[in-house]
């Protein structure tokens, strides 16, 4: 992404207008150059990429403002998981055409994001597309050399922890869908706002990225459903997990839901989009991981514990009962 | 882009068939976490994200292994130009279905290339898409700290100097489209499969990082078209400059087209594609400069001089007359 003072295309201009505000980090030359500067200062630079879709990852009437915050957080939430403090971003827009109003209020949205989490825009690339829009970053932060948090460590013992809540992003969909959720949720706008706005907007736990560096055995952000995201935590762990299900954080609304029997507990736990952290936790510093986070104002729940053995996770109802699951996760194919 | 050894979606299976191969870096952790590390080494990490997109910057019948190659040298060519040293790429593919000999042709291209480049895959991200294929790269390299060339340093008194031959991918997309260059050398089947060439896989010319670190005030690489590229360095480093048209290097197949006069110069420096690298040298080096790159077997050509002012830069026939453009360069909006 670059602009310039003189021949200024179309491309130049919409970029100097929209994005140069946003390029607030030295290293960025206010988008007048071909590359950015990332300063390491002596610590490991942590990448992460994720890309998201209109009619995929958001919906075509989604706002722009929310948009622009759902593809950055997405990518928050992978650096909070690694234990990684936010140094930037590159952005990769593809556009139908040029709509002034939609940019300058995508542009917002993601300017207020990059000043709330201190991630500045390092630079990018816009392109015309025949097709549908899309958002691609690649976002950067940092750890102390060698200490990125993998998703590998855990081990036997360890407590399974998440934050926040489990299940709304995938009820807020539905709802936008206008699903049965919707009209489960009829009588209760507040309820179907809270859950479109957890689909639209996620919330990455950054603040706690240093706490989960200091304690979490192994770490990663719940994206494409809790039951098939612990499944590969274990699998790249070499250990197995078992979860209590009625320990698993719902919020009142999701409860509702649940309560009505429009969805299950196996929808919650298998819809994605959540962007809340999965990690698990050694039993001597439970205590202290929680108290930090409470400290944070981050909800932390401790759903179950990792056991040996290379089986599937298993997910116990309040009877000791297994949830046999038809489906862990969402995949693109 | 993670893959685990368990519950493996269809996404997981393809990204560990295809990609891991390529994600020879430590830092990449075999693709199964969900974020890359970057050692920085003591030096300044630089930073460049470019996207190609089907029916835009590629044709939907290119050969799947030109395409990643060209997705990757673009970024490469970014990197040549600011003087890094490469040190790998996140990819995010955009796919409509997964088609798995396109899939292992793409990834057979894209790991040639990681491989001669020395530039290993780090991560990445792969979504489904309704719309057309998009190759979303951002490439990472390395100078020591403060050293990043830029298009800001241009002095008055530098030669202006480009490496290759200029406007042969414009050519190459035009006999694509079977256009009139696909007329005007039909009888020369070799001439016509060279610039098809040119526009399907650029040659970035990263061999000479180091010496354009070490010479070059200003520098960027040609991908919008030589006189709109020349009129952006010259507005980032406050200057103008003269360009001598008979001196701008120009290949024997494009020479034929010119004769023909199906195409004159303008279309050359204003058609884009080439990733070729610009920059300016000052006097005191160019003897050095040139030395050098001819023993790394890259051709450059002095092709005009740097001077004071802020008009756009000029660009003189073999006359001493000054062509009239109409197009500087290509513009996505």
């Amino acid at each position: 992404m670059a602009t310039s003072g003189a021949p200024a295309s179309g491309e130049d201009s919409l970029i100097a207008r929209y994005f140069k505000p946003l390029a607030t980090d030295p290293g960025a030359f206010g988008l007048t150059d071909d590359a950015a500067v990332l300063k390491a200062l002596g610590e490991d630079i942590v990448v992460t990429t994720d890309a998201i879709v209109e009619g995929v990852h958001f919906l075509a009437d989604d706002p722009p403002h929310t948009i622009a915050k759902k593809a950055l957080r997405v990518n928050l939430s992978d650096l909070a998981a690694k234990g990684a403090t936010l140094a930037g971003f590159v952005l990769t827009l593809a556009l139908r055409a040029v709509d002034e109003s939609w940019l300058a209020a995508f542009a917002r949205g993601l300017g207020e994001d990059a000043g709330a989490f201190n991630c500045p825009l390092l630079g990018g690339d816009t392109v015309s597309t025949p097709g549908p829009l899309m958002v691609s970053i690649t976002a950067f932060g940092r750890v102390p050399q060698g200490k990125m948090v993998h998703r590998s460590g855990a081990k036997p013992g360890d407590h399974v922890v998440v934050t926040g809540t489990i299940g709304d992003a995938a009820l807020g969909l539905d709802i936008l869908r206008k699903g049965r959720v919707a009209t489960a949720l009829a009588s209760d706008a507040a309820s179907r706002d809270m859950l479109v706005g957890r689909y639209r907007v996620p919330e990455p736990r950054n603040a706690l990225a240093s706490v989960i560096r200091a304690h979490a055995h192994a770490a990663m952000d719940v994206s494409d459903g809790l039951a098939g995201d612990i499944a590969k935590l274990c699998a790249a762990s070499g250990v197995s997990a078992v979860i209590d299900l009625p320990s698993v954080p719902v919020s009142p609304a999701a409860k509702a839901v649940l309560a009505s029997s429009v969805a299950g507990i196996e929808t919650l736990i298998s819809g994605g989009d959540d962007y809340e952290i999965l990690c698990t936790i050694p039993r001597s510093a439970l205590e202290e991981f929680t108290r930090i986070a409470h400290a944070l104002r981050v909800a932390v729940s401790p759903i179950g514990t990792i056991v040996t053995g290379v089986s599937a996770p298993k997910f116990l109802d309040a009877m000791g009962k297994e949830l046999a699951l038809t489906r862990r996760s969402y995949s693109h194919f």
